[in-house]
């Protein structure tokens, strides 16, 4: 069974790569999707991102990334998949998940959600958290892989 | 791959059967698996909710049903199963769930649980409301199967 | 429009009081509604509370009060009412509320729940709690009517 | 009795729908009622959005469609009304809510607040869903009024 | 300036001491206050859970173990405390804990309740979830101190 | 004990004073620190909200007023801090706090975050909601000292 991980990845984090890892034991094939919003300006391109989740999860097999833009639905039936990977922090995630869940099963009835909680040490990780930290000249290391950490660095120095 | 869906059932609602259908849609086999909690009085003896989650789920193929007695996860290694299948109505049982899911990562890694998010229609449902609603006299025919509302009319109207 | 507002009432405190007043401001009559419940043992028996609440909204026009047993919108139907009233104090109270009242909709399409919030002064306020405070011959003269506060307190005394 | 039902309402859903013809049930008028928010840029202007209203809610009666800016409370009386009436779906509506709620009654003592529970159906309907789907080219026939939807899809594909 | 930790402690976990250390570092004194509670039929007896907490406790200077009944405020001002000291750990305890200080606050305007978030370590840990897995003879090493843990185990084992 | 009570102060509330009073009853000193952030434009400048807070608070003692950039745990460390307070009002404020808590805990073991229980009576109160209401016109006397009140009306009816 073909499962897609939906999300923006701006930039990867450990518990991002803790969902894909527990994704990954679940499902055949695990596919990473970034989504392209235009109405967003990320910190980091379409490739640089797709080329960070590559590095991050080279460790596990049945991993595949890729971009799409447009209803999450479509894109997953275009792949032949039937799951839709979300991990879950807090009751404000669960709330926002649960309605896009909701919204998603009237748009294609043959398409699952599945929510997996992150893990424990995880809990509090989010994308913006790291860039925060980041761009304050915060220690980033125990929350993204190293590769990404100097990246987010340069970024900011630069910046 | 198997999956386990642990619980109570006394008795099964519409919104379980939801859950399994989804779940089968997911595993290979899915074990609807009462727990036999010595603590509690339940309406139903095991015997009679074994037989009337084989009735509700008898048009899902793939679906098997058994009983246990102690942790989970201990059942769950037992059984082959690497998987748990949770429903998420609100935010209280999102709580309650995370919490389980983490205590049983402590004592099996290897273990996952994955949540399903309850259809809209029965977001509203448990075993409690629909014994509630029995007890009143109000109809039940909505919220379980035919076979069991007759159980429970019957049960209360001889109490 | 007649609209009925059930509960416990074991005892009616200011947070009760203070719902019924506004409820009174938008519907022609408020039934005050104690739900007889054969499963609990109230601290006060339904003659009690009757008089309790009697006594406690004697300043309010346009209140009523009763008992029933049996289903809420049963009862709210043989007394041509299409509202039931319900205060909301917090989160946890919200989602039994919601719970509830998606389940009534179920049960009688015509029957309306309409959604009072406490006032912020009251918002913590439970019978649960005062009844509490009282055993252990706290102060509970802020929150609860002076007659009830009386009775708490003999009522603990003699216990 | 007049109530004022106030939102952005850009577009009017199902949602909101259901939340006029409860209301419409309950008091004597219900007037919906646009708030002109300078900060916000809006996909439909002030006028197109009365217009889709009165559209949608044309088998209703005792509705009317009024726009204004300013404080709520101060609109409410100004039209002799004593009720808001806001949908509540989630729990993080339901805070921002009652945030609302209490500082509505801190304003102004005599306007009192109803919460109405939004048909389990439309719990995970907002504006904001409807207008991200129809971006994307998703179906949207199943969430707003025909007219509304093919308003949308116009919009998006001229933008 | 001295802090009261009241609770039940039935038994005393690894989250527990957490708080307490954390407690430790901010004030002066630390009572671990044991409630004793005449409705409920704790597992261990007040002279038990005295002896776990000290066991528990023995490396952190600043605690001292006591118990008592009636109101905390009471009886932090018995003690000449300022302050009480309560861990969070998700949404539901926020809410009711919320509800207790506020009730204190209106037996007591001199008593300040502290809130310190318990380690993302033990975010799920509770004493119940203890007993639980206990009983049914799971392992509990990493939850409670290997004294309670023998203990749990006697008792479970003698059960 | 020196503590850090850190925000936006855009402008300082009752609500904010409320919690400065509790710090300041339980810590010897308390720093009020506004924070720089250079991706947000305040109503007011940095002089401006440390002069209001000065105004503000001046009948309270063991007070002091800074501002900063960076992170919070970094300045804390700088100051010689400890702890850092935060005011919580709602279940949306808990979660966005934890987060945060956690997240300094994994940047500095040796600084605590205490929260503190907003008073009931301003629960609902924060500068966002003051200066929505500001802008429209609405009393805002009861929400913010009458100092501020007057800057905020001169604000909006120049802007």
């Amino acid at each position: 069974m073909i499962a897609i991980y939906p999300g923006s990845f701006d930039p990867i984090t450990f518990g991002h790569v803790d969902i894909i890892e527990r994704g990954c034991r679940l499902f055949d094939r695990v596919i990473v999707a970034v989504v392209s919003n235009p109405n967003k300006t990320p910190l980091f391109t379409m490739q640089e991102r797709i080329e960070q989740i590559l590095t991050a999860t080279s460790h596990i097999s049945g991993v595949e990334v890729d971009c799409f833009s447009g209803l999450t639905v479509a894109y997953a039936k275009s792949k032949g998949a039937k799951v839709l990977i979300r991990g879950l922090r807090a009751v404000s995630d669960f709330e926002m998940e649960l309605q896009m869940a909701h919204t998603n099963k009237t748009l294609s009835e043959e398409i699952e959600t599945v929510f997996l909680a992150t893990s424990n040490e995880y809990s509090f990780l989010s994308s913006s958290v790291v860039k925060e930290i980041a761009k304050l000249g915060g220690p980033i290391e125990h929350l993204v892989p190293d590769a990404i950490a100097s990246l987010l660095k340069q970024r900011f120095n630069a910046g």
